[in-house]
């Protein structure tokens, strides 16, 4: 082992040399130790978003080699769920993992880097960020709160919600009362639905005791967790308010910026890999649930799509939406143009792609 | 821990002469240098995959802070551009990439891991890998070889191919002359298809002279930089053959067992950030290509869906080949039916999500 030997020998020397270390002597390097704190905005329960962060803090304490060790607080439990960005941005907090689209009273920009109603799919979403200018857009957004945005778990594809009451057209919006936040929300009240804004933990009792109407969620897996199939009978898609809902990391540019390179360089890939472990266990989990959901609620359950009238009705709606924030700010307006062109491009490419894909007879 | 606590004793040295380095003495560790080759079965025309393997270098050369790096050499420039497995196997190559279906006559079950007719796109493939037991199977099926495996990039859906002449129906198959390898090509000599094996290279002259009718190659981006749209009229979709082909890194098991846990991991995360990056650009530059091609060959191009009856032929077939492979080993059989299962449960979840998304009218 000629690197043993080196250690043996040189280690005087080494001393002697002092500060000029890695120069001289590759094999041996000063290797700091961070402890890092990481709060996310997302109850314990939700399984598979709680769980990636533990995955992405595991991830960095395996690749070095446990010199950096993140400890991961589910909402609430070192700061409010939606307190992460501004601790973060202030320097208090190392990172978060959050959405976002919370940050819309912030800057609107931050909404497209989440989901846009009838906007990008994950797999395109993820094209968008690493070879269509997404990332260095999302910095660009980012930088006035000395943060640092790395795409996320994305939870797929979302299912349009639970309603009480069949959707028949338009005029069956009119006057219900629907939970859903965000750019969705906005085009629902455009389409006469009271829309309402209950927190997580009170979606349940509120469906059940028909306090709301409906609800959308996020899919199956989720979903049933909160026992919303136990309060409504209706299971509508797609989510056209939410077509791939990707996540965040984000670093304090203060505590990024204390780190070596390497470490720098081995966040940024932890997030990718973490985003495509995620993404897969989000499509496996939501597949499981709806067979789950099949199963044991035959007859009581129907899922069905959305009427071509709603399809359309909302499409014209949300773009009224998504063209009024794309208008509140400069970069809001930069970022809504580079999403919306990189999306016709890649739409015409899966039109023949992986829209007729899924027209294939695929199982067995 | 023999090595730390000697350690220890030179760090503490290090610390007393004033390199201020760390607080305590085991921050203070020996990093190994690592020099690894990577062949690859590429030509480097090919450009996303090529550019691929040094992005997958240049992660893990980032990661480890320049301690471990990566020379890449393209297909035949080190190494046969399929001879990198048995190499790597035999421990004479540190690792490849490549698509494990090149390795169907030393294992057929290694087909799975890369694609299969009539089967699951990237996403879903990606899904099995990690949560459905595909990674486990894959070392399983590649553990007598002495090699690690990971997903690689994939090159999503592709397309069907080019051909001189309209394909109408079933009939218009037989006697065709059509280049294509694998299952696919299986699949097409039951349907009366002659099925040739036209290396890269010699595609675009035996098709411009007529040597044959057609061939697939991957997708717009791959493809018309072969000038293959200079040599035929008919661009057919959906690409049945290959819906979501994705390529591998593998280790050889000698060189990968050699390395500290830590740089294990880097390479296996750093594997799956390249993954997930590389799709997005065989999205992305597809897209374009496809724009380009279109505006470029107006009228002398005509892009085409295959008509239903031949999809439907060829299920039938594909479906009867991928049997037959199945049965040829009691890994194959495993794999066969780990596979199956796992796209028969992803299909009726992409029934509600992702086939309906592109249902939507997506463009602003």
């Amino acid at each position: 082992m000629e690197r043993r030997r080196f250690l043996v020998k040189a280690g005087g020397a080494l001393v002697a040399a002092g500060a000029a270390v890695a120069v001289d002597a590759p094999n041996v390097i000063a290797q700091p130790s961070f402890n890092w704190r990481l709060a996310h905005s997302f109850p314990p329960s939700a399984d598979i978003l709680d769980g990636g962060a533990k995955r992405f803090a595991k991830i960095v304490e395996e690749m070095t080699g446990g010199r950096m060790k993140i400890q991961v607080f589910a909402g609430g439990e070192l700061i409010p769920p939606f307190g992460v960005f501004d601790a973060a941005s202030q320097g208090t907090l190392d990172t978060f993992m959050s959405a976002s689209y919370y940050w819309a009273g912030k800057e609107p920009a931050s909404q497209w880097f989440t989901a846009m109603p009838f906007g990008m799919n994950a797999q395109t979403q993820y094209a968008w960020y690493y070879h269509g200018g997404g990332v260095q857009l999302w910095e660009e957004t980012y930088a006035p709160f000395d943060l640092v945005p790395r795409p996320g778990i994305s939870t797929g594809h979302q299912m349009g919600g639970w309603f009480k009451r069949k959707i028949n057209g338009m005029a069956d919006l009119k006057g219900l009362k629907f939970r859903i936040p965000g750019l969705g929300g906005k085009a629902y009240a455009k389409a006469g639905v009271t829309v309402v804004l209950t927190p997580g933990g009170e979606i349940f009792p509120a469906l059940e005791r028909g306090v709301i109407d409906g609800t959308e969620w996020v899919g199956p897996h989720d979903d049933t967790k909160f026992g919303l199939h136990k309060a409504a009978k209706y299971y509508y898609f797609p989510g056209w308010h939410e077509p791939g809902t990707t996540g965040e990391f984000a670093f304090s540019k203060k505590a990024y910026d204390k780190l070596p390179k390497d470490f720098q360089r081995i966040l940024d890939y932890a997030a990718q890999a973490t985003a495509l472990n995620g993404l897969g266990e989000y499509e496996t989990k939501n597949a499981i649930a709806l067979e789950k959901l099949k199963a044991e609620t035959k007859g009581k359950v129907e899922i069905l799509q959305f009427p071509a009238e709603v399809v359309r009705g909302m499409r014209k709606l949300a773009a009224e939406v998504v063209k009024e924030e794309a208008e509140k700010t400069p970069i809001a307006k930069k970022v809504h143009a580079s999403y919306t062109k990189f999306q016709a491009l890649m739409s015409d490419w899966a039109d023949i792609s992986e829209a007729p894909y899924h027209q294939l007879e695929r199982k067995a």
